[in-house]
């Protein structure tokens, strides 16, 4: 009797990967040529060249073959930007809070114009809007960890007296992320590095005279 | 030879005013249950008990139908939240600039959670985040004139010295709207009266200490 090895041998291993990335990319695609409630596990399938057994073994629906697909791409986007393997998504702390939000920020802008992600994005935004449950749970797997990050930058700059001790995090950042977003979804408006710019400089300054 | 009425009959005009509430009535309930691409003018006719060549007399496309329908809903919640029939969507000017936009966002709360707006809004708004020319003509119809009345608010409150010089008023003013749009259509957080109070504060006072 051959017991079954702890791990896949090296072959196996890189076969899984190769076959892995083309379900990634196979996924995306789909989704963006012909949106989310059209997009199926047999139709990744059949683009990325394996059988759906491959798919059901590692994942339980097109939900989360997306969202592990998404989760990939910002990685691969991160890494090309030069971010560490270790924290792709950490937001600076120079002390110099202004600057290091500006530079978040410019990163999105980058993301949000990059055409592997924004036809995509668009499909999983879109169901989203119509169908709470999906929304919810995309926000929670690609949105939050993002909004933690602010959170805690926004913190620390708190202990650090660079912002209001009465302030809520969670509200604040909005300021930073949620202009952003509509005009995006919305097209209320042109993106640019001046105008992510300029959000900061208002958001942490007011509007009203000082 | 009889010659055209420059105006329609009283009958003819109250015939007419009826089957164009049943078409904006049955636009709205369609396209919230079954979505943009799957709503037709044969459908909402249907719907509504009209021929659709009553609809094309009117309308020239599905889209313009659902503007004109949209635009009648929130005239109809203005008269209702007791707003004059003159200037519907002014944003008041008591000289208190804080006191005024607050006031708007809690009406704009409160018509997001109106049953009679959510999913014919969604369905709408979902088309748009993947339909890009559908998008900027929704914005355009919808979101627009709203947005101007935004910026005079702070032009005239930038008069008043209440707002610094230097803001442009169509950055500022998504402030106020953008992150109770994103967490309507992304479901990043709860959506209150306390809440957009909140926006209105850190927006004019900063974030940082004064």
């Amino acid at each position: 009797m051959v017991t079954k090895p702890a791990k896949a041998a090296p072959d196996t291993a890189r076969r899984s990967e190769k076959s892995r990335r083309a379900i990634y990319e196979a996924a995306l695609a789909l989704v963006g040529e012909v949106g989310y409630p059209r997009t199926t596990i047999e139709g990744i399938a059949a683009r990325a060249g394996v059988g759906k057994q491959t798919i059901y073994r590692w994942w339980g629906s097109k939900a989360d073959v997306l969202l592990e697909a998404f989760l990939d791409l910002g990685e691969q986007s991160a890494r090309e930007a030069g971010a560490s393997d270790q924290e792709p998504y950490a937001i600076p702390d120079t002390g110099d809070l202004a600057a290091d939000i500006k530079a978040v920020l410019r990163a999105t802008v980058d993301q949000l114009k990059d055409p592997r992600f924004e036809a995509p994005a668009r499909a999983l935004a879109a169901e989203g809007v119509v169908d709470e449950e999906a929304g919810r749970r995309f926000t929670s797997a690609l949105m939050e960890p993002n909004i933690q990050l602010y959170v805690d930058r926004l913190r620390s700059a708190q202990e650090a007296g660079q912002v209001r001790p009465g302030i809520d995090p969670r509200i604040a950042l909005e300021f930073f992320i949620s202009p952003l977003a509509q005009r995006w979804l919305q097209y209320t408006g042109p993106i640019s590095y001046d105008y992510t710019d300029t959000l900061v400089e208002y958001a942490l300054y007011g509007l009203a005279p000082r």
